[in-house]
């Protein structure tokens, strides 16, 4: 399938944009004065680090949240559908399929639902009542599986036996990678004429965070990707920090960014590490997620889910990443997008989040 | 002070739209194909009822959830400072004074901090601590009251005969009834070209009712007001459908709408009810309004409060409102516009109406 997607670099991102314009929204832009100030005022002072840094932050939000399912996700699988459709070999009678329990599936199955073809979806049956019927809403035909990788790679095997679908995985294809890259992309266009400093992405399995890396090459933007601490999930951060720079293959982990669970994918790793297009990676904690979470709710009145906001709590508390921001910009400070990547949190979730 | 205030008509709407512009945000106005399509779906039958209403709704939400201090009443607020600033009586350093354990503190508190003048606001000390702090936030002085409404009312009158300052009710006032009667304004000009059919807002004291209706004058658009039918917080459908039209003067009720648990004010009434500037008066349930809820942090991202969602409900589940316009519209259908009042919602109280 590689081998016949567009070379990954900037100007296949503004092509895949022209290609998937017609089937997503232009989400808006947002900026919010009390979060950019709280931004650029110093941390409290700690025993550990007793001049906290200083640096000036002005916020722009990229809210996928109001993408179409909700998520970011929808721009790769309109891209992913749109190429395939000009493919030769596809057979769309046959469709495609995928396994996932979150808004990948439910990208898919609106995608190939617009495309007219079918879409199986493998779901681990203990996945939540909602997320099945979202994504049965869409048309989708959902197969069940174990929640092991290896069981649902085993059940997608078979799918794609018996139907002689086409499988369309969640990040690591060219095709996904450059259709989420369009999310950065518009950031750029719509804060046009700021130049922005800076972009920051969350990184589960790479491929918004490598998407948005191509869609800044030779800007001069320097893209930043932000990932929970908690039980490991920081995946991306220790290998690229590592020696070897190994990409690190496995995770197990129950962070609340449940978006943000797997381990980067081989073709965003290459983008992320090897290509050297990502400045830089960041790690925070659950209660920063949490205090960076409720901070939207209150000040900004929107929806995101756990996941979408690790890249603004990262701009907000991780004094590695702010105190960079001091010594590369100063007095002038930077204009930083955020991504908001998605709002797909169940109300029993948020509630128990918040109950306490 | 009603003496010096403008006519309660549509020309002085826009005259107080003029005076505030540069103090308030221009909320968005976003449609929501799933909830108009929802709307559009006949309910449930019933044994009371073997043929639901068939309506066609398309809905237009006015987004005052995301104005200044997350709620309409940043409108009436900056609108009774302005008047009050150019009054030859008015002494700036006395400053202005109201009671208010909700949205209309916060926003006199903007207002007047905006103003260079000081805030005198009279709290209930049973107050949440989070209220308490965002008033505190803006500038102002928070005096402690007990809780009915007579102690709130002495506590007032003591700090006006202490400081001399004006007071500024939270409804039952001609500013404050035109400052609210923007939003309306607004709404109107945002859907343009499109011509809306009716407008739907929630009425506690009933001054974006009244303003909202004064917006509307002349122009052949239709409004509504919607109210929780629990414990009795109805009044003004209760008032509005009885044989003498008389006011309500008290309601004991803790719904969940917890900005609409006052009665509806005088001036309101008389522009509501004596003047017939309001088509119809209708009630949801408790359920109703979480029903609500849910779908527009589901379905449309947004965080409201509520009291925010009771219009929406109404058009969603009230079966006389929606056999109502099927039968005025017939197959054209209705452009509702929806006013979405604010989203002042604490998370833990969110949290729990949710974590069930």
């Amino acid at each position: 399938m590689s081998s016949s997607s567009p070379p990954l670099t900037r100007p296949s991102v503004l092509a895949a944009h022209e290609l998937i314009k017609p089937y997503i929204h232009l989400t808006p832009v947002l900026t919010n004065t009390t979060l950019s100030q709280l931004a650029s005022t110093p941390l409290p002072a700690s025993p550990s680090n007793l001049s906290p840094s200083h640096p000036i932050i002005r916020f722009h939000f990229k809210c996928e949240n109001l993408q179409r399912i909700g998520a970011f996700k929808a721009r790769g699988a309109f891209h992913a559908l749109e190429r395939l459709k000009s493919s030769p070999t596809f057979s769309p009678s046959a469709g495609v399929c995928t396994h996932s329990s979150g808004n990948h599936a439910q990208a898919l199955a609106l995608a190939a639902k617009t495309a007219g073809i079918p879409a199986h979806i493998v779901m681990p049956s203990i996945s939540s009542p909602a997320k099945l019927a979202a994504t049965k809403g869409y048309g989708a035909r959902i197969i069940p599986s174990g929640s092991t990788s290896s069981e649902r790679e085993a059940v997608v095997a078979e799918v794609i036996k018996e139907t002689g679908a086409t499988l369309i995985p969640p990040y690591d294809h060219p095709d996904i990678i450059l259709g989420q890259g369009t999310a950065g992309l518009e950031l750029q266009e719509q804060v046009a004429p700021t130049k922005l400093d800076a972009i920051i992405t969350p990184c589960g399995g790479g491929g918004l965070l490598s998407g948005t890396a191509l869609s800044c090459e030779g800007t001069g933007i320097k893209v930043f990707g932000a990932e929970p601490e908690f039980e490991g999930a920081d995946d991306a951060r220790r290998a690229y920090y590592s020696e070897t720079g190994e990409r690190i293959p496995s995770v197990k982990t129950l962070t609340i960014a449940d978006g943000l669970r797997t381990p980067v994918g081989m073709i965003p790793w290459s983008i992320i590490y090897e290509r050297r297009l990502v400045a830089g990676m960041y790690a925070v904690t659950e209660d920063q997620i949490k205090a960076a979470l409720r901070l939207v709710y209150e000040r900004m009145k929107i929806v995101v889910e756990p996941s979408a906001v690790v890249g603004l709590a990262v701009a907000l508390f991780n004094e590695e990443f702010r105190s960079m921001i001091e010594r590369e910009s100063g007095e002038k400070g930077w204009d930083i997008g955020v991504i908001f990547t998605g709002g797909n949190v169940s109300l029993e979730v948020l509630g128990k989040l918040f109950a306490e």
